[in-house]
């Protein structure tokens, strides 16, 4: 039975991970026979959002792991704890989380930086040949910590998001949702999910077979 | 094109919409083109859970349809909007929030009091003969209030709910995960769900037999 990781940062796509994305990708790879382990950071979220206005509550502090675990139901652990070692891959969902709580690419853009665990993680898992899916958005932190490795990735076709991603030394290839992005020799995968949607069944096209690919690489 | 409403009631498992149940509803829904339409109450949930601990959040007061639209991913409206004039089926998924916050089930079981929103929804729809269907622990808000209809329906295979269910009329079937029961004189669907388990791949399938039938019945 295969190990997969699954790293969340909180429940919800505009202030954490993607709830479509994360729970397909369960789903999928609950359907191969995955064992699947999931990681947070035990931080707290950049910020709170309330979902159906979009605005910013400014009394609420939420914290990653304990929002993640909603989506995992319940079990899950400290991303200080992933081992390269004890994994057969990594998935990273979308959401805007990603840009905001794991990296601040939505506040920093080109000169983004990336959680000290969350890098130590895809370097480590890079260098022990093991494969990682970056959905969404997420393919900002293949780049950003893979950059020198020059790795082919997509996060769709946004020419501004691309071009970044490319000044870190990243291929950007432009996709389809319904497509993944497969570069076999730095094993990592991508696909655009909700960065181009427009819905639950399309996004899932995509995820599928990139945890398919994460699967059999 | 067929419009399905569907009923949150808060983000996860221990203190509103199981997630998985959630996402893979909508999931089989767009497959199956539907239009959905999000519905919730404009109300605070009975109580916040920290799902990594199981420990309530005493301090910590959330509103079913600010949570829910982390779901929906926005775009919801207060359940009092809700009309069966202009939906062609409504889905309720599961999760303990329904038990916690659609209706008091939770905590007093046999003596449960339904929201009554809920209640009115449940009722118009049955009246105009439109289906209905429920997942995992939401076929307690069927037959409390369609228990005079005596509707077929299934939790699973828990005797003591099974029981309660049976004190208001209705007549329980127990099923396995993949399986739904479906009263054709009623038009009410059920599965178990996370009410049997074990794992997301297995409640998809009698969440997908659900959604199939709410569309062609």
């Amino acid at each position: 039975m295969k190990k997969i990781g699954v790293v969340l940062c909180g429940c919800g796509a505009q202030d954490g991970s993607e709830i479509h994305e994360a729970t397909l990708t369960l789903y999928f790879l609950d359907k191969l026979d995955a064992h699947i382990e999931y990681f947070a950071p035990r931080k707290p979220q950049w910020h709170t959002i309330d979902h159906s206005t979009g605005k910013v509550h400014e009394e609420e502090h939420r914290q990653m792991l304990e929002e993640s675990a909603r989506i995992s139901r319940g079990e899950i652990k400290d991303l200080s704890q992933a081992e390269a070692s004890t994994l057969d891959g990594l998935i990273f969902p979308g959401g805007f989380g990603v840009a905001k709580n794991l990296c601040n690419f939505a506040f920093e853009k080109e000169n983004c930086q990336v959680d000290k665990e969350v890098e130590r993680i895809i370097l480590s898992m890079h260098k022990a040949g093991k494969p990682q899916g970056f959905i969404c958005i997420a393919p900002v932190l293949a780049a950003r910590v893979l950059g020198m490795f020059h790795p082919n990735l997509t996060i769709g076709n946004d020419p501004s998001t691309a071009h970044i991603l490319e000044q870190w030394g990243a291929k950007h290839i432009t996709s389809r949702v319904d497509e993944i992005v497969y570069d076999s020799q730095q094993k990592i995968a991508s696909t655009a999910a909700y960065m181009l949607g427009p819905t639950i069944s399309k996004i899932a096209i995509g995820i599928e077979k990139l945890v398919t690919q994460i699967m059999e690489a």
